[in-house]
């Protein structure tokens, strides 16, 4: 046997960074769930959707007593509406939108969603499907007064195969929980995200969630092996097979996929995870300029080929705001930009010396300009707490206007400098981040309140910068209510005009999530 | 810097094969094209499809000479109405079905496609679209005189973006000669099949094709970023993003990919290509028993993580069959069981060693009795052509009964043993192999000539066997003509249903390769 060998870590990596010994303090334990984050004042209240964008309710009808006495018939004590209760599940967890929803239905099986959805269907009642409301752009609540399904009692793992890594689970399972029970068994989840804590994986394959192990694994419609979903007349749909490969016929699974809850509710998962890796290096390094950003990454990928599972980036901005909300400290001096750079391996050994090798060209070339390393888990939480939490860090300085493009990596931080300039101080801060591995920029811009004039100088002018790169106005997040009307910046009428086609085939009284996703005129 | 390694190979991977040294003669070149090996005596003629099988003309129009003056003008020069040149485009590859087209067109473009469907939407004139007719399921010819719409001259490669290694490409080009093009400039080409000599890469996305590389880099579903496709009034629906994330909207082209010809005519193709490994290596080793061939597949994937690339095994059948019809050499001793392991890698120190590892293992413990490793490409290609021509070698041995199964691992080569006893002396041969890695086996029984009794004999008894462990009866081959009638097996009736709506959306009249994927009652 070859004697495994000690990771050589250039030196300089493991000396004292500056702000970490304070660093453990503000981090005491993992990344809190979103919406519990302490705020000194209880925040304004959330202008209703319907007073603020010119949206009009369609005819759906009214819920009524014997409505709400049938839903108590199919899921018994887990009907809600009582209006204190409501409030949490009428408003998006960025606080932006808001609905009026008198009822909220809290099904624990996919037949009790099967006979919810054929009376709604019957009775011509709109719904819209709530996993962990983290969305980012207003999918997942209500609009008007749209009856909430929450998938959140259903949350059973139904099984797992530890030779081929397939999970199998209800639509309600927090991605966080589900890590864990995989992780246990030596595999881990094929996607991971800042809201990890509350997020359902339902949520996350009907928004066609992208995140920070994309780059590795890929997207969702390749990793999800199957789905059950119950379509809007109560039909359930039974895709929810757990074979690698199956071409019997057109793959249905597919449509709903980011289909957010408007083509059908999806109310199991069957997903394939990675074999958990045996080694997990993550460096966090500062680069002089973006430049240097896109240089480091193409000799990282040269350096790291199959271990690298992440490249993420940051710029000055948010670690000012990630410091000063969140009251973490930065490891490293300070730079324009960061990047966060995870190897995930089946060799420690081997994997050190890759990493090692590459940040010591990395460092000796001057492509960045400090950097810190984290082999233990805490060590790496504390890291990635840096780039996950930037979302929650936005979100407490004041109303945010999010913008989530894909772009040819070499003008993906462009947009960042023109709006700071084109905004000046309309705008209280202008940041960029994201995962720059898959051409995906988290374009930020705070403000003290919302403002129409802001919104006015913001769009369309980003959708048309994107649209004159040929890239996409929403990598990851969907579309929700808040982009519905731009589709048409990134697809031709030929798609639009299919996607409401598909809608009306699916769900042909529209009352699944309705004013979401597909343009107003539809 | 940390010096690099010597490769330490068990010695007695690298000590002369028997049957290494006369093993160059036979395979001086890549393996052929398909359907150009040389064969004593010209082949028997092909029963046509209708004469075979319970099938019945729809009333589809019949071509006319305005009909084929019209397409004269569309496409000047590139009709074909000789019988003669008909021929091959009428007859699979496998020589099992046959149609009676009297036209082939050969469009250039997707405008020319476009104007080719409105024309015959208009005129109710049925069309076959025609990619290598490499396809296994009879889904690739006619089945009465559809026109045949050939993708052979759309061949261009449109662009190769060398930072996100994004190929896009017309439909007709041949996997072989992307995998050139792109392996050219540092990457590969996600898919890699026996039949890439031939094969288009619209008609491997039309049928969601596996192949040798699925265990790595995952289903097209995943891969594909884009497509351009023609509807079946000419529509052209141009979904041809380049961008590794776009969730605007539902995801259209995962419709078409895997849907056979039957949705719209895939015109161009973006994929995703993985950077080029700068290490392969190839194991092929013997194997006691199919016990030892699990155990084997468990152990390589823990040692060798992210750097293996295929798994793939065959039995002692097999190997006869492609010694004895391709004259072949077996590498290794004569043994019950086969399997190929490739790694791919960006350290070849790093991999030899984790390979060597493994190996040193594997035949220390028993798991293999014999091996051999290749590690420069010419050996490596002889290596692999053992497990690529198994299909080439069966269709020399007679008629061939092809099954395409997804089974859980651990009963993966129940169904070969138990067949093989159930039919006797009926069949010629009974075999079994495949990507063991995806839960994926190739189940083969060849015969002198079809005979209905012998089908009768296996079918429905391999589909009930298969339906019986939760499988799919169609792994990676599609559906096609032959396999439309047993999807019941692998998919619940609501999922049949919705595959017709869905049909019946984009193809209201039924023009677009008719008699394939759906239900005959559909």
């Amino acid at each position: 046997m070859v004697p495994r060998r000690v990771p050589r870590w250039p030196s300089w990596l493991l000396r004292a960074s500056p702000g970490w010994a304070s660093w453990g303090a503000g981090l005491a334990s993992p990344p809190a769930r979103r919406g519990c984050s302490s705020t000194p004042s209880p925040p304004p209240a959330v202008v209703p959707t319907q007073e603020r964008y010119p949206v009009l309710r369609l005819p759906f009808s009214t819920v009524s007593e014997q409505d709400v006495a049938a839903f108590a018939r199919i899921v018994p004590g887990l009907v809600t509406t009582d209006p204190a209760e409501l409030a949490a599940h009428n408003v998006d967890w960025l606080r932006t939108v808001r609905g009026c929803s008198k009822v909220l239905l809290r099904p624990r099986t996919s037949e009790e969603v099967s006979r919810i959805l054929r009376h709604c269907h019957e009775r011509n009642l709109a719904v819209n499907p709530q996993g962990g409301n983290t969305g980012m752009v207003g999918g997942s609540v209500p609009v008007f007064d749209e009856i909430i399904l929450s998938t959140a009692l259903m949350n059973q793992v139904i099984s797992f195969d530890d030779v081929s890594g397939t999970l199998v689970c209800q639509a309600g399972c927090v991605l966080e929980e589900l890590s864990r029970h995989v992780e246990e068994r030596d595999f881990i989840m094929p996607l991971d995200l800042g809201a990890k804590g509350s997020c359902h994986i339902g949520g996350n394959v009907a928004t066609n969630a992208g995140g920070l192990r994309f780059l590795r694994y890929g997207s969702l419609h390749g990793t999800v092996l199957g789905l059950e979903v119950v379509l809007a007349d109560g039909t359930v749909l039974n895709c929810l097979t757990s074979l690698r490969k199956d071409n019997t016929g057109y793959d249905l699974k597919q449509l709903f996929i980011g289909s957010e809850g408007t083509l059908g509710v999806i109310t199991a998962v069957s997903i394939l995870c990675p074999p958990k890796p045996k080694a997990v290096n993550v460096a966090f390094l500062g680069c002089p300029n973006f430049a240097g950003v896109l240089r480091t990454f193409r000799t990282c990928r040269g350096a790291l080929g199959e271990i690298l599972s992440a490249f993420e980036f940051m710029d000055a901005a948010c670690m000012q705001l990630v410091e000063r909300h969140l009251h973490l400290a930065r490891p490293v001096q300070e730079s324009p930009f960061y990047v966060l750079i995870e190897t995930s391996g089946s060799h420690a050994g081997h994997d050190a010396e890759k990493l090692g090798s590459f940040l010591e060209h990395a460092l000796g070339s001057g492509l960045v300009t400090d950097g810190t390393l984290a082999t233990d888990q805490r060590r790496i939480k504390m890291l990635w707490a840096l780039r996950e939490r930037i979302t929650e860090a936005l979100s407490l300085d004041g109303y945010v206007y999010k913008y989530d493009l894909s772009l040819p990596v070499e003008r993906l931080y462009d947009i960042v400098t023109s709006l700071r300039a084109h905004l000046g101080p309309r705008a209280k801060h202008v940041v960029g981040y994201g995962h720059l591995g898959d051409g995906n920029l988290h374009l930020n811009v705070t403000a003290e309140a919302f403002s129409t004039s802001l919104l006015a100088a913001l769009e369309p002018h980003v959708y048309e910068w994107t649209a004159g790169q040929r890239g996409s106005i929403s990598a990851e997040h969907g579309v929700g209510f808040k982009k519905r009307d731009v589709l048409g910046y990134s697809k031709p009428p030929e798609a639009l005009q299919l996607m409401c086609q598909l809608k009306a085939l699916l769900d042909p009284k529209g009352i699944l999530n309705p004013y979401k996703m597909l343009p107003t005129q539809a």
